[in-house]
């Protein structure tokens, strides 16, 4: 186990970061396609665990049984999903389409889609789309910014992200993705939909438990309203372009954690963007008993409808913060447990702004603690700061921007208290970060998610989708 | 296994129309009591599963280990939880206060709380209060209405019902309870507190495993936002002034089914007055594989939050409803599924017009088709009609008034299609009823709820609960 230093840094270009990757996006109303672009690249694949799956779900989950693509086609504004024979038929049509345009066999093309549940496809705009888009497959920058726009659903902004890993001897390798919706395991019924490409050699065997990995820690913890869709798809693909062979072990480690920053960078751009979102919310359950506990606790606080009206109505409600920890399921011992809050106003594009040193191999990425640089005076908010030595606990307790509601069992936010002003006034940020500590192991997870807003009844109320 | 004819009727008078049961209750400002009194009487309770439990819930668990109660003293306004060592001193002084009024042992005095989480107990006014309250003690059938009302937070309408079941040789029994809040397993922070009185003969023992049995079946099929409180409370005591003994086989039989009914229309009003609801939304789910399976999906449909807004926007969203079903976990074949929507104008009373006449023995009050009488002309709606003979597979697709969107698999409600159109019609009623047929078994499960709305946000935003 010797140290293993590298370094990550946010890059442009999205999907195209990695060299060999081209793309395009069009739009024709509330239709969208994008295409990806990379020849017969190592590929795996993660999908929703709804029963009922779309069309093109089955089809990519076939598809990626050999392991490799060439192409990725998605549209936006119909799911094709709970449409029969027919259903399977246009998504079959779609891929030859892509097939014929591109030159590549059709088992080589993945598919994703996204929208309204049970609609045929209008399959003469989809094929004039594909068309199009194919034509002006690019690797410039702005192509994977248009490929990100032309997937978008209920989504306000497009999303999109891309990191350099920097190894010690100087190699480098990329990640890139871009992405649409709110979440793996408990997104919203606009479908979380996430493309990855990156420059590694890499098989495909390799890929999936890694994607699986940084999935679990990263999308799976994103929670905008608890709704499974029935199109999620997470594909990754590796194009060998880096020259770089995730066999070495430094890399090995290297491109895990880089795929853990981009899936969580992504993941927190989702909730950031959840349905009629006034504020971004993170959670982060340290001192857990295990790793399952952490998850349980901080995502139950992320989901609850109460919490999430009360961070709406920018309200402190411990309380509900409590009783959402104590049904999650987590062990814990009320009289042990701790409640901070803390806050600021950020947009989505300070996600992108981190430069990680991974000084400590045994910091895990997951431990980081994401409050501690917040407010130092510069703009260039650490959101995971993992270089830091100190301990946690140290630099949590440290930390004069984190107010504590309850500490070790007992209330400091009773009404009328400094502390419940404090937190009465933290509350008006845009970002509010929660802090519970269970005081009942050394298991850490962070949940993110959003508030409950008029504007997400009003979205989902009065539109079907 | 001899056929057991009984009828159930609802009868006026709530926890009053059991001979032996005075109650009263009083308000001041946001601070209310309720004072239940019936003497030496067998009792049982079922509590929160929250980790996290406020003190009356700890009080009223150890005070049952000894199987009797004398009186049960609620209060709302404050949940008198979290509250440390203080709320304990507080929560025994209010038991204390109470048994001087009433002049009975403190060790048989259950009490529950309501209201705000980590405050201390306005301990003047809850005084002056229980006071009023002892000294006011009625069986008048206005004094249940009165406790009921007493003990409401974010209520909208109080809740009470009592029936009466009459066994084919004319014999009596009665059951009636007061309830506030929205669920059991899954209500909303606003507390679910449920007080039952009884007059039939049992121990305490009994009347656990029947309260456990007639919750699961009621209470806990009800949702509102899937939060879990750390109040809940159902305290079931039964002071035996029917002189029918539990122990002879048909009123056994019948005492069961009777808590169920009178569970579940509790449950269905608490559902009817969820947190800012302007609908009613009920889930059938029949031809499950297991009762687990039926559970499950129908939960899943109704804790939505998709669904909900879907309901609310009047949109037959039947494309939500496969999503929630697919992810709820149960096993079946999306192939086989069908789904129908049917609904009615109703308001709160209506869950009391009915007459139960147990003609078929093996017939299970969970099996009962809810919609076969709906606009048959009477006002007087039989939600609970369970002595119908046919099959319920017959009777639903012998069912004008159920609008078929997915029929076996195939969808039946296209855009622009008359199903479509009934079902967009349907969805203007107070009374949303949603009929899954699984196709994959012969159980059955109801989950109740209601839409998630702009008012439940709003209410949850606004103040600290």
């Amino acid at each position: 186990m010797c140290a293993n230093n590298f370094k990550i840094n946010f890059v442009d270009g999205g999907v195209c970061a990695i060299r060999g990757v081209k793309t395009a996006g069009f739009r024709e109303g509330k239709y969208g396609i994008s295409i990806i672009s990379f020849k017969n690249s190592d590929a795996t694949g993660v999908f929703t665990s709804n029963k009922i799956k779309a069309a093109p779900v089955l089809s990519t989950r076939e598809t990626l049984k050999n392991g490799k693509l060439s192409a990725i086609v998605a549209n936006s504004g119909n799911a094709n999903c709970f449409t029969g024979l027919d259903g399977e038929t246009d998504c079959k049509d779609m891929i030859n389409l892509v097939a014929d345009e591109l030159n590549i066999s059709s088992n080589e093309i993945a598919i994703a889609s996204t929208g309204v549940i049970g609609r045929r496809l209008p399959m003469e705009i989809m094929a004039k789309l594909i068309k199009k888009t194919a034509n002006n497959l690019d690797d410039g920058l702005s192509s994977s910014t248009n490929a990100a726009k032309a997937i978008m659903t209920t989504d306000t902004v497009h999303k999109e992200a891309a990191i350099e890993v920097q190894l010690e001897n100087g190699d480098k390798f990329r990640i890139g993705g871009i992405c649409k919706g709110t979440g793996m395991i408990s997104p919203n019924m606009g479908t979380m939909l996430c493309f990855i490409t990156t420059d590694i050699i890499a098989n495909s065997d390799y890929l999936n438990k890694a994607l699986k990995k940084a999935v679990d820690d990263s999308f799976n913890m994103v929670v905008v309203d608890g709704d499974e869709s029935t199109n999620d798809e997470v594909i990754l693909i590796a194009n060998g372009s880096s020259n770089l062979d995730v066999n070495v072990n430094e890399i090995n480690e290297a491109f895990q954690k880089g795929l853990t920053v981009l899936c969580k960078n992504l993941g927190k751009k989702m909730a950031f963007d959840g349905e009629g979102a006034s504020k971004f919310l993170e959670v982060e359950v340290i001192n857990a008993g295990s790793e399952k506990d952490a998850k349980l606790a901080s995502k139950s606080v992320v989901k609850s409808a109460l919490v999430k009206s009360a961070v709406f109505g920018e309200d402190p409600n411990w309380g509900r913060i409590v009783a959402a920890i104590g049904y999650s399921g987590a062990d814990f011992n009320p009289k042990k447990i701790s409640i901070a809050i803390g806050s600021d106003d950020i947009n989505i594009d300070d996600f992108d702004l981190i430069n990680i040193n991974n000084i400590n191999n045994n910091h895990n990425i997951n431990n980081n603690h994401n409050i501690n640089n917040i407010n130092n005076g510069s703009k260039n908010i650490n959101f995971n700061n993992n270089s830091i030595n100190n301990s946690i606990n140290n630099s949590i307790n440290d930390n004069e921007n984190l107010i504590y509601l309850v500490k070790n069992g007992n209330v400091l936010g009773f009404e009328g208290t400094k502390s419940l002003k404090n937190a009465e006034k933290a509350m008006k940020k845009k970002y509010i970060y929660v802090l519970v500590d269970l005081s009942n192991g050394n298991h850490t997870a962070t949940a993110y998610g959003c508030d409950l807003t008029y504007d997400y009844v009003k979205i989902n109320a009065d539109y079907t989708t």
